[in-house]
């Protein structure tokens, strides 16, 4: 028995979102809250039934709570699930087991398979703080994971989760490193490749903090939000999909570490690779393309940097049974027209339907990272890969099987256009110098998306077009008057977004 | 302008304390939660007329709160402090001016002291999340933090602070590293060296942690919240003073790096140093003596750890103009009888009164402590420290002193004596072998200190002291019978926190 365990509150909801992180709120009267002290982050262990979180300790001060109830987050709700009514009991939790573990990377010893498998095991169930979390990150950055390290680390990060088995037989898989807004080639791979008659189950992300992730894209086409034996269905029927991978729960230890990693941003190779390969394992992937693409806006901002990451992946990618291949590709501007899920699906559908209008820069990127990974897979003839590709998306074959995936999916939708548009207008004329990705991809997001579907922005000029005084350098869609406001409110301060040189 | 800055948001008071972070929760729905997005930790700059904080988005998922307006947590509040029904604007924050220097240091390079002053700067302000002290710590755990940065970080302490300055004359000073339950020396040597004629304006601070800190202790007796002028007025009457810190914001951005150091628990030589000497130069003080309680459950663990922080902490004390020694002191055990506040002051007036109960080991550590401290100032006789202190305690004038420093701080109240006591008893005869301080603090604080005052418990045992089978090992005293209650169920399940050995 413990201290508190004879002391029970009753569970209410609290309604507040903390990202992640299970947040309890006690009235500071409380003999819980009392006792625990109103210590810096406390952190206290919740019993409800038969399930138990570690949670962060706020303190209510006002009497929006009884001294005999807790409030939960969110977080701290879905984890343990209280009946109406419920009663929770509390204790002081011991040091997570992988506390030895960061203390001693922390202080500069090498991370060894047994302490990367505790750390990830407690990263993944959520017993690790955000501090903690930092601290872990901080440890590794830079150059501070070695090559046996990052090893260990994929390792850990897929054993901590679930893992496919396709029995047996290549299975193919892409993924792009650092977002580039409109780089929506995921959906036309998956297609080519599929009508090809590979394996291609592929799992994509919803955005964290850019407008459009691949899930968010292909939901407005289909559903995406599969659990894995509707998952497996699909790719049983068409060799191909293109779902959210939040279902699937692929490296879930990874999913935890990128709450802080975002906000830190801090850059790890180490961390990255294993971050990227785990979830290819746990996929059950054989045969892998890396698409890299290389700019100063960019995730990865120099040839020296892309090589050095690549060796990496390749090393720790081949130590765990891969066949891999890095793509580096141009990453200096946006790719198609559409910035936002509604308008980067119809430049999908655009370039599938071979339409007039498709953009040529999506198109040739993802027949070019198609004709990678075809090269790759066992059966393609030396060098075939891009030939192979142009031709099934010239035939059709690509937007049949795409069509077919989607209706395998649950039924093929076909995106909407937003109600509000508005141009921003060059104040003088010009060539395009440069485009600066993270703040066109904020226009997007301050216009609405990924939250508004058909939100975001178009925009054809790309680097060493011309530009009369006047001229659209892009427009805003918008769902809201108000959203298309602030959106234009932001491009309005910042009306380097596309930079001009004088003609 | 900027993209939320027309968006005003209705400032309502959450009532929630989230410890120093500053945290805001907005309606899911509002539009500045829509465009920063649901994303990890994210920060937003907030301002109400002329005030401004950084805080952390939390979002609400029910209709406690409107769409148009924002419920901000006591940290925020009392940062930007709304008038009656005002309004807020929001901005998404610029990385903070100190990020590339965080970044530089997590990186490998060294801090110079315009890295130390921009991270110093932005840490007193509260402009970097907890997560970016995480790192900040994390970066300077263990030996990565050399002289030259410690030296660095301690002027930055100092400089983004309030400095006393107490117009030229000798300063004494005194600081134990490492809290031992019960070692409540500073009022008697704060007595004793301010009735020899010396200058001892003593800052203190609460628990964080701990059953009391000397500012809780001294509470008892007077009170201690004065504020900078208040402060000055006893000193320049008494000589000496016994007040909490934190109305006097020395070192402010040390107190916000303990709401991270604490849970982390990564001991950092270079921070402790830091830390504590940055207080003392803010203080005012010219000569600083260190009591440094030496023991395995104590803060310095081993004769060699105390060797090497001792050589660092007088290094640098030395380069910022300071006349310091270090006093090792034997950390394995309580001192006193008392442990929480209450009832270290009684301890501690036991030990000025001269009172027949008086604790042998509390009067004899605090006369140590000050013929230490007198040793160093200029006019002691050569090793005559501890004969003059040992002399003003007999005499009474120690005695006289405190009773006129707690006069000048408001007037002398006696502690009063908990209503609910209870023993805890040995199930086996045996000798004292060890005692568990950390523990032994934790039963203090179950029974409610330092909230409740009276609250702690009194251990008179120490090592090698013989104990019977039935005995009292230590009594629990409570002001409530709940929380006597929680501390005797955990003082159950740790029977050993005075182990016995076999007689």
């Amino acid at each position: 028995m413990n201290a508190h365990a004879h002391t029970r509150l009753r569970v209410v909801r609290a309604g507040i979102d903390t990202y992640q992180q299970p947040v309890v709120y006690m009235h500071r009267d409380c003999p819980v809250c009392r006792s625990e002290g109103f210590a810096a982050l406390t952190r206290v262990q919740m019993h409800v039934g038969t399930q138990q979180v570690i949670a962060t300790l706020n303190v209510v001060t006002d009497d929006h709570l009884a001294v005999d109830e807790v409030a939960v987050s969110e977080a701290a709700w879905a984890a343990v699930m209280p009946a109406e009514g419920a009663f929770a009991t509390f204790r002081h939790p011991e040091p997570a087991a992988s506390a030895g573990a960061l203390r001693a990377k922390v202080f500069g010893a090498r991370l060894d398979d047994a302490g990367c498998l505790a750390l990830m095991r407690d990263t993944a169930a959520n017993r690790l703080s955000d501090i903690e979390l930092a601290a872990f990150v901080t440890a590794c950055a830079g150059e501070r994971l070695d090559h046996g390290e990052t090893l260990a680390l994929t390792r850990a990060m897929v054993a901590v989760g679930q893992t496919l088995d396709w029995g047996g037989g290549p299975v193919l898989d892409k993924h792009c490193v650092g977002g580039l807004p409109g780089n929506r080639t995921t959906p036309i791979v998956v297609a080519i490749v599929a009508a090809l008659g590979h394996r291609i189950p592929k799992t994509s992300s919803r955005a964290i903090t850019s407008p459009a992730g691949t899930a968010d894209t292909m939901e407005v086409m289909a559903p995406v939000a599969l659990d894995l034996t509707a998952m497996r269905r699909v790719v049983e029927r068409e060799g191909g999909c293109v779902v959210w991978g939040g279902n699937v729960r692929l490296s879930p230890a990874d999913d935890v570490l990128i709450r802080v990693e975002r906000p830190l941003d801090f850059d790890s190779d180490g961390q990255l690779v294993a971050s990227v390969l785990s979830k290819k394992v746990a996929a059950g992937a054989s045969h892998v393309l890396i698409d890299m693409p290389v700019g100063p806006t960019a995730k990865v901002r120099s040839d020296a940097a892309a090589q050095s990451l690549a060796a990496r992946l390749i090393a720790t990618g081949t130590a765990m049974g891969l066949t891999i291949a890095v793509f580096p590709t141009d990453g200096r501007q946006p790719v198609g027209v559409g910035i936002g899920p509604a308008l980067e699906a119809r430049d999908v559908l655009a370039v599938l339907r071979g339409a007039p209008e498709a953009p040529t820069d999506l198109r040739d990127r993802a027949l070019a990272v198609a004709g990678a990974l075809l090269d790759l897979a066992p059966d393609t003839p030396p060098g075939q890969g891009l030939a192979l590709a142009t031709e099934t998306l010239k035939s059709g074959r690509a937007l049949s099987k795409f069509m077919a995936i989607c209706e395998a999916q649950g039924g093929f939708t076909e995106p909407g256009e937003a109600p509000f548009q508005a141009p921003v207008l060059a104040t003088r004329a010009g060539r395009v110098q440069a485009i600066d990705n993270r703040r066109l991809a904020k226009v997007a997001k301050l216009a609405g998306a990924p939250g508004a579907p058909l939100a975001g922005l178009t925009c054809a000029l790309r680097i060493g077009d011309p530009v009369a005084n006047g001229q659209s350098l892009y427009t805003v869609h918008a769902q809201s008057p108000g959203e298309l406001a602030y959106a234009l409110a932001y491009a309005q301060i910042h009306p380097d977004i596309l930079s001009l040189e004088a003609p």
